[in-house]
């Protein structure tokens, strides 16, 4: 399969009385399963249940499912308009109350249908449409961007480590950390990418190994554990992760796991570069030790998979993130760029406007 | 629970008529059940199913089973009854062809056998029986003298990072890794114990975190790849692990991920040590380049806990152990004493008879 033919993340069918079409994640890697989502109720569920996930592709469920909620609304009342359209954006946020994300996209949805003269509400909903499937848009495009940029770091026959899932399946398309990947592919480029299995949630396992397999990119599956061996035996020769956060001085925030690919990569004298877009930056905090780290249900690691792997009431480290310092990192691949050196100047300079 | 209140991994109860008991090592950490050979047979398939694992555990179990094996033959037939021996240990040692302790352990009773004169059968079965024991308190003996040597590392509320299962549940007693924590707790001495979860099979997470809570220790289980995150937050001031073999100039085979740790390990500063008793050194290998590497079953990685985690086909990278160079271990303790800086004379030093 190429990578054209792996299905959409998510995507709308038709018009404004057509669907959104999306990747059953919690069903992969058994099977691939579409869902059709035609209320916001519906979104709502699959947002709160992890069928779509990853930061960018919650921002364009949210956007689809306002379109949803608000598009069997008939008549000329405007300010009703709006107000069921205030009613459909706060249930949505509910779904997942720290991504940012989805704030943000509804947001646009909001300012999209203030935006619309008139009490044309017709004319309001089709605008919210556009504008939803515009955000889906901008994020394939920022995608393919960050691929252009980093295609080069990809050289033939490469062994490429990643971690966790930045990929096409976190976004509308190509992801952020595989976007080069998938961008050298579609080039005719052969290469091995590495991926470790990202405990206690198995991103890797479960969504990277899964949609590079159905690109048809040589990929390879191991446990977080074995990274520093396979980076011995000599197979590593670039490692590339997404990232959460990354802050003024170029601190990455990303999966838990992160921090120790970097201080192996460094250790074994290989790259290791971050994939983000710019709306990743948060320059409002100067360096990592500031970033709060979400400690995690210590059940992901004392019952992974649903069996007990450890005694029931052990105690647990389960921290969500790890913050890998800016020294660790060979290059930031954004969609304006590679950021290199990383340092708080480069930072600032490539994110102006 | 006291160290001391904690089951016996394996013992012999009662008399030459009597059994051996074990911790079923299959069933942990979800219940201790405790199983009784009273037959070969059943010892065989003890070891074969890792009821009973780790090598010491293993060589005690086959010693005791070939006295289950021959304990029943009657008569005076001197050649006969070592010839049933000889038939037995053939049996034992297919359970796990490749485990060194078990074939170590077998020769042992066998050339015991042969220095018991005359045709009185039930007194060599009373001699194979003694060496038996004997072999179970050796190994118990050598535990608790890597306990006496490796204590005074454990400083009052040091926090200990260790991996994998290099305990009492692999040896007679108290283990190797963990017999100076052990040693440290009935001295009253309080810590705490970080314990990585130890990818494919868990042994970490299934039978080190198990036996140091029921010892009473303080422990704390974390994914493989939360060690750098650990580290870096400053608590862990100390790492100790087994070893599965060392070589002569230090090199150490160890389970997968051993590695990382102890790169890790040394990007933070904190000492790594090894422990394991001088059987396990290998002084005909001259370094670590030279050791081979088994590579598992790839369904470990991708059907982990019974479940698909991953694409059912995917390729997976799966060695069961790594090699850590010298130079990144801080000492080695063994039954004989610290080996400390690790060189090649050094360790041949300790070695000598």
């Amino acid at each position: 399969m190429s990578v054209s033919t792996v299905p959409r993340t998510i995507e709308w069918l038709g018009g404004l009385d057509g669907c959104v079409r999306l990747i059953d994640q919690t069903r992969l890697p058994a099977e691939l399963v579409m869902l059709e989502c035609r209320d916001v109720r519906t979104m709502w569920d699959a947002i709160k249940r992890l069928s779509v996930r990853g930061a960018p592709a919650i921002g364009i469920a949210a956007a689809m499912g306002a379109v949803l909620g608000v598009r069997d609304y008939e008549g000329d009342d405007r300010a009703g308009f709006l107000k069921r359209l205030e009613e459909v954006c706060e249930y949505l946020a509910s779904s997942r109350p720290t991504a940012v994300n989805l704030r943000w996209a509804l947001e646009r949805i909001r300012r999209r249908a203030q935006s619309v003269p008139g009490h044309d509400t017709a004319a309001i909903q089709r605008a919210l449409l556009e504008e939803a499937k515009r955000i889906r848009d901008e994020d394939e495009a920022m995608c393919r961007a960050i691929g252009r940029f980093g295609e080069p770091l990809i050289r033939p026959a490469a062994g490429v480590l990643t971690h966790c899932n930045a990929g096409g399946l976190a976004t509308a398309c190509f992801g952020t950390a595989l976007a080069p990947l998938y961008t050298a592919h579609e080039r005719g480029r052969s290469f091995r990418v590495y991926v470790g299995e990202t405990r206690p949630l198995l991103q890797g396992a479960r969504l990277t190994a899964w949609e590079l397999q159905k690109a048809g990119i040589d990929v390879t599956l191991l446990c977080d554990s074995m990274g520093g061996s396979l980076m011995k035996s000599g197979r590593v020769e670039l490692v590339i992760t997404g990232a959460d956060r990354i802050v003024a001085n170029g601190d990455v925030a990303n999966k838990i796991g992160t921090y120790g690919v970097a201080v192996l990569a460094k250790a074994h004298g290989i790259p290791f570069y971050v994939a983000a877009p710019s709306s990743t930056f948060d320059l409002s905090t100067p360096d990592g030790s500031r970033i709060p780290i979400e400690e995690r249900n210590p059940d992901e690691i004392r019952r992974g998979f649903g069996v007990p792997t450890a005694p029931p009431d052990v105690n647990c480290y389960c921290p969500a993130f790890d913050v890998t310092p800016a020294e660790l990192v060979r290059g930031i691949i954004t969609e304006r760029g590679i950021v290199q050196p990383v340092a708080a100047s480069r930072i600032a300079a490539i994110l102006r406007p």
